[in-house]
């Protein structure tokens, strides 16, 4: 066996390698075909192989594909951040565009911490996060972040573990249960920043729905609602971490439509593309970016791809994509059909604890014992056996973590949004079969 | 005036749209012409508009564009992998690709630091580096970074200032002279390292020539052999930040061949793809990898776009393009002729108190006298007037750092390897015309 050089996630795992992609379908150079139920990483929002996006590409590297943006502009860069700021909630938004969802949620935090440096307000420089959640793996983004597995070999290069608890009604980290609990765990938000002083934090950073930490936890109705009066009573800037959710994934164009709420500066990635350039953006509010446009009317910031025309024209023909086949309205509507799907789905399997999610963005959260809502232990990896089962049988569905302090497994369904009923049923039928597999070998 | 939705670097400067590009030129939309001298951020090392890579890109995005590591491989990224591995100082490297050069230093440094705890040495966590210099601006990066204008805003959220001085023989740090110094500057790390205790350092990152903090500061012959014999001695991996040297820019494929020195981990960027595409590296050689291999079998980091077969197929296509065009002799051919005009030049404006550099990799400073090597003060905009005199005749130059801790003026002139020798001359030509009438501005 020839020895290898690319670094893979496993290092003694061999992984099939993919020849070529149609739609929802990823083909290995054995000719196994593969069901895209994750969209890969929850990116390939569009499917694989879109003449109309490739044409874009090609159109674009005839004219030039890198300018750096200290020295030069393009059209496409021009008309990519016009475009995404009238899409984004409320409109009015600046873009900064970076290489991927890591660098989006720092240069968020970034532009937060300057905005308030330019107002006066230097030692504002904190922002607080939910310990379940995560932002990304550069070590700003990490920082930010609550998943553990991710954090642990960094500890002593990060910031504090994040502070605020999640709104995981399922198992509510306060004991509490909703509505009763009054949304205490908003309420959270307001404990930390009054513990820490506002004068110190800067921004408060929130994926609307928990991805790879939470296994889509979607917040109770009001939740974002209650954050966004806090942060605006305490001088704390909203960043939405919109890397996962954002362009149509939840069945709205960005999820915080979904509960009315404006934020001060968002992160954005992964479906902004489809997979189709590696390219991501900060996203900040006019009134984020005006102290700094009357102060040192430079936001601290770079990267030597930043803004580079071929991503831009890519991305815009994904969102042109996006709106010429209604494909958030096909998200929010093949959504409702999924959620019906696997809610059937849970009702045969005692296995799955919990069915959430939005949209085209769907977890599952798996039980020992549904009644105890008990976890099970760590060291059983079912989170990874269904993944690998289900990989087994050509079907793609993302790991995600779940549960209480000491683990807890989940996955995420989250196909393109091109995906058709049948292919639905098919990916929810092989899924089906995955975790009953799945739970004969694990209660045996 | 319509509102501005980008971000760029001066919030209220117009930059020019770029139509198309070919070779070493730029074209804006009203048809000037730019020769791009530094190859965008010495990044577009083969020119603009090169067919056969755009004819590699169409080729693989007709097959599949984007997979996600976590569940499949390609054949580019594998023959990606294996081709950096044989082309870089003594073979034997593992790679992670990234999507920029601040993720592929953290990345460096992620691997370094499990790289101990799997050897059972987790008080390992350190990165040392050196005052002058530029690793990112992610966080991970920019705490590496000595880069003071870059840090200032996020000092709170950073590591400690970088501990070494840099080998910066214009103006020691030191104030001593080499040769009689003895490579004090690389005693210093030794200092460092024992001051903090080696068994709290990982590794020591560096450039092999400092790039936009010192303006192509080349150190003397012998100091990176002993910085090796260093580490060595103290279990200390070295790090060769070659994100601005990898890839030919200085007359090897990459730099730190100039001096034998094989790196534990290399981080590249930029020229590996020379714009065509986002992506960067973190390499490892396997004795770095090989505990990891033995023990947790997994490199903790990751992100969405990374080793995607497209950016995969185009630094390929890059990397053959720079082989079967002998652009690494290229590079160290033209670097000697370049040197020489930019030697004259220096002889006709007292302005330029250094000329530094290796291949197509060079510096020059600037200085209110030259005797006494004195930098302008910061207030006069040196730097940015010389820039943007070269940017108004057509010539695009790179601005850089240099001088004493009270700031100091360089810029980095960088082609792409392909540049003409005729070309060449009309950049310096440019370059002397914008230096003359910045010097009569600033000492008027």
């Amino acid at each position: 066996m020839e020895r290898e050089h690319l670094i893979k996630p496993l290092l003694d795992r061999r992984y099939p390698k993919i020849h070529h992609g149609k739609g929802v379908f990823l083909y290995d150079e054995d000719g196994k075909a593969y069901l895209d139920a994750c969209s890969g990483a929850v990116t390939a929002g569009i499917g694989h192989g879109v003449p109309e996006i490739l044409e874009a590409m090609k159109e674009q590297a005839e004219k030039v594909i890198f300018v750096y943006r200290s020295q030069f502009t393009s059209e496409p860069a021009e008309r990519l951040a016009k475009k995404l700021s009238e899409s984004a909630p409320g409109g009015g938004y600046w873009t900064f565009f970076v290489n991927s969802g890591s660098e989006a949620t720092e240069t968020a935090m970034k532009i937060a911490i300057q905005h308030w440096q330019e107002r006066g307000k230097p030692g504002k420089t904190i922002v607080l996060s939910r310990r379940m959640s995560y932002h990304g793996i550069t070590l700003g983004a990490l920082s930010m972040s609550g998943h553990a597995a991710r954090r642990r070999r960094f500890v002593p290069l990060l910031e504090e573990w994040p502070a605020v608890p999640a709104p995981y009604c399922y198992r509510c980290p306060l004991r509490l249960t909703h509505p009763e609990c009054g949304l205490a765990c908003a309420d959270e938000l307001e404990a930390a920043i009054r513990r820490l002083g506002a004068e110190h934090v800067a921004a408060f950073i929130a994926e609307p729905i928990i991805g790879a930490a939470g296994g889509a936890v979607v917040p109770p109705e009001g939740y974002f609602q209650k954050v966004k009066d806090i942060c605006e009573r305490h001088d704390v800037l909203l960043i939405a971490d919109e890397v996962m959710t954002g362009i149509g994934r939840t069945g709205a164009m960005f999820a915080m439509e979904h509960w009315g709420v404006e934020p001060d500066l968002i992160a954005l990635g992964k479906g902004m593309t489809a997979g189709y350039t590696p390219m991501a953006a900060a996203m900040a509010k006019d009134a984020v970016i005006e102290p700094i446009l009357n102060g040192s009317k430079s936001v601290m910031s770079g990267h030597t791809f930043s803004a580079n025309p071929l991503s831009a024209a890519v991305s815009l023909a994904v969102l042109d994509y996006v709106e010429q086949h209604g494909l958030v309205q096909a998200a929010a509507e093949k959504g409702a059909y999924l959620s019906e799907r696997l809610r059937e789905l849970a009702s045969r399997c005692d296995m799955v604890g919990d069915v959430r999610g939005k949209g085209l963005l769907w977890g599952l959260e798996f039980v020992s014992d549904r009644t105890a809502k008990r976890p099970f232990p760590a060291e059983r990896n079912v989170t990874a056996r269904i993944v690998d089962r289900a990989f087994g049988k050509g079907l793609l569905v993302y790991p995600a973590s779940g549960g209480d302090d000491r683990g807890g497994d989940a996955i995420i369904v989250s196909p393109p949004y091109t995906i058709t009923l049948e292919e639905l049923d098919q990916a929810v039928s092989l899924l089906e079969e995955s975790i009953r597999e799945t739970a004969e070998e694990v209660t045996a």
